[in-house]
């Protein structure tokens, strides 16, 4: 693969650039328009790599791209899965480049979706070319990438069960998670589920004069911060009746195996620029971010949050809450758990609203399988070292449902760094991993 | 009065309109030019209602408007005080009607600054237009209209000490305050103090992801939000060291006298559609209001607030923090006890920052002087009841300033009601009110 990147690097940079430019932003409405062109482009990029058939097939929502190349119907079958939209730039203020017009320093690329995911699911498009080109390709392939993962995927589990003969395959393959490091590759064995909800506290029912009333009147950001407070008690654990439940303790034997990735907590903490890190006690960090799951508040809002001093009392506060589940807890379950013992929280001075968003549950991957041993075997080739089974703190919701559906295990061969920060301003990819990347994945063909 | 209204009304509702539909906000820097406007326009209708010179006169800040018509050297003069500028009119998309293009309808005027504080000043224009105009006049009178109270006043205090000779008057009459009811007319002889703050919590150095990170790293807005939720008690008083050892307590009398105010707690309630209240244990709500401090948070932001879901875990969150004082609270030092307490409370996960943004002190005026028995006399002949006197839950930083520079004690005969809801969407001001005002002020002239 080296030396067909050499010979087409900068076809490459263009061809994922042209995706890069598209603002794909899922969560936003009015980027509907640019969720087609995207799916669009993805086509005609699918149809020059070297797939029969590409099409751009509706869902309940964002439309699915599907394409594949069938070689010999008795032949293994590889299915990709990526998504081709992005989460949003916001706040913009803080990138220093434009996010829709992506740009090469520092030995990256710089823009939204530069690594997750449309540079990790362009590696798949260049690994398949090469191999169709070469006359290589000994499997069958098919691709599936959606444009709803940042918001749940709420349509890919009905598009994947209508279509479930087409997508018959032996593995599910996605790059949509990250390494280690730099120098310690890694694949995913596993991942976090999530439950997402909006909440809305009502105070009085109209802003009022904080000058007037304060003092008087219960404040609703008080309360909301109040009610917050309390998801946590002191050992840093959700404090939300039955949430541990259905967590799986795992036996000393497992701990000690994942205590041996290498983690330098004063790198981490630096690389994070905080003085102390918070998380459940009696578990690492690696821990707490891959088999604990946990409560986070993604966004807060409420009163008057422009320039200078207005002295409101305000009618209403509200805050985004992420839950991050580990394997045999259900995002439905814990939804309801939630919306319970938030609304029973809730004191007789204010209304409260409990919206569920999005989620999916978590899942586990055997090491054993052929499809691990050749990534591993790939990766180890690449890196000049053996990848470290993790467990990635993400979630990728929709794949608990391909292996329910499909019956098919994915592998997850991501080759994102912390560095990148997904999900931030000034997302990046290093050029250095986007090719080691496109490398693995053709020699995982050459394995499997 | 009443018969000059009657010809002039259709002048008068215009000319109030023109000053309502300038932008006058002063917390935005972008409405710079409307505050000019806005004293321009001032001084116009100044010199059309008889003032013998008006000019718009710079300070470190907006300008203020000072106008004058001296008829006798040896007269009483009255200080006339109001303010041209505007709260800010988010959130606009709870507004009924434009903000800054006034409506008529319901026996009210519609838009900001309806009441607070064009309208009310308004009022004084034309009582003394009537004077002068009806050959009346007996007093000498001075006028001086701040572009900033709405943000606490920064510049009007060096001003007066500039002009302490020019402003020379017996008595500083204001009419910027509430009646507790549209039937029982009230004089405020006492308002609280200001302590505004802007706090900003920052934990890691960019945001996260919540999947990679969740769990493993002190969540800024959990933060703020438990450092929020610590700053009451469970008797809801506020839990800052110091914050009362000021704090004048009332004698019993005093509290008696208070408690004659006709208060219905049940329509408060239902004015305010809250199934219960919340204050500080041991007081009433009139009490909580008038002559108890309080703290209330004014706004709060942090993370993704956007449509949809958003799986951040962000880097910031951020509040303003406004407390009424007292008298004898200090506004200085209580800004002081909250910045060091606030700082002392953040865990060492997250780095704080507090900012004063602005301030002033509560004072108290005597019931027992001459001023204000010509005032109460005056609203008792319009209302045809004797008016209340009563503690305002707000704060005109400025008028302790006043007091103190001029060595004159200030006259609040405010006109507002509670369903005028200044400083939130939809301010209106009764013309009952509006007129009834005028003749108050007009009655003031004549009694003092």
């Amino acid at each position: 693969m080296k030396t067909y990147i050499e010979q087409h690097k900068e076809r490459f940079i263009e061809e994922l650039f042209s995706l890069l430019r598209i603002p794909s932003v899922s969560a936003l409405p009015e980027h509907k328009a640019d969720m087609q062109r995207c799916a669009e482009r993805l086509c005609e990029l699918l149809l020059e790599a070297g797939a029969d058939r590409a099409e751009v097939s509706p869902s309940r929502g964002n439309p699915v791209v599907y394409a594949e190349k069938i070689i010999d119907p008795s032949a293994k079958t590889i299915l990709i899965y990526g998504h081709y939209d992005v989460q949003p730039a916001e706040p913009l203020e803080k990138w220093h480049s434009d996010p829709f017009e992506p740009v090469i320093h520092d030995g990256a690329i710089w823009g939204r979706g530069a690594n997750d995911d449309k540079g990790q699911l362009f590696m798949h498009l260049k690994a398949f070319e090469r191999e169709v080109r070469l006359g290589l390709l000994h499997h069958n392939v098919k691709f599936i990438f959606e444009g709803e993962e940042e918001i749940g995927s709420p349509s890919l589990p009905e598009w994947i069960r209508e279509h479930k003969d087409m997508l018959k395959a032996d593995i599910c393959l996605v790059s949509d998670t990250t390494m280690i490091s730099e120098s310690v590759p890694s694949i995913n064995c596993g991942m976090r589920g999530l439950s997402y909800l909006e909440v809305k506290v009502t105070g009085p029912n109209k802003d009022l004069h904080s000058g007037h009333y304060g003092g008087a009147v219960a404040n609703p950001i008080t309360v909301l911060c109040e009610m917050i407070a309390s998801l946590h008690d002191e050992d840093q654990r959700v404090a939300i009746p039955g949430f541990y439940d259905k967590v799986v303790e795992l036996s000393d034997e497992d701990r000690a195996l994942l205590s041996k990735a290498p983690f330098d907590l004063e790198e981490y903490k630096k690389f994070l620029d905080v003085a102390e890190l918070r998380g459940e006690k009696g578990y690492s960090t690696l821990e707490r971010t891959g088999i604990r799951p946990c409560l986070d508040v993604c966004g807060i809002w409420g009163g008057y949050t422009g320039t200078g001093a207005k002295t409101v009392l305000p009618s209403e506060a509200h805050a985004k809450i992420s839950m991050r589940l580990v394997p045999n807890q259900l995002s439905s379950e814990i939804t309801e758990l939630f919306k319970r013992h938030f609304e029973s929280i809730a004191p007789p001075e204010v209304k409260v609203e409990v919206k569920a968003c999005e989620g999916g549950d978590g899942f586990l991957i055997p090491i054993s399988s052929e499809a691990y041993k050749a990534g591993s075997r790939a990766m180890a080739e690449v890196y000049g070292i053996e990848p470290v089974p993790s467990r990635g703190g993400g979630s990728i919701a929709v794949l608990a449902e391909v292996q329910k559906i499909l019956g098919i295990d994915p592998l997850l061969m991501g080759f994102g760094l912390e560095r990148d920060t997904i999900h931030s301003p000034n997302e990046s990819y290093l050029l250095k991993q986007l090719f080691a990347g496109m490398e693995s994945l053709s020699l995982f063909y050459k394995y499997y």
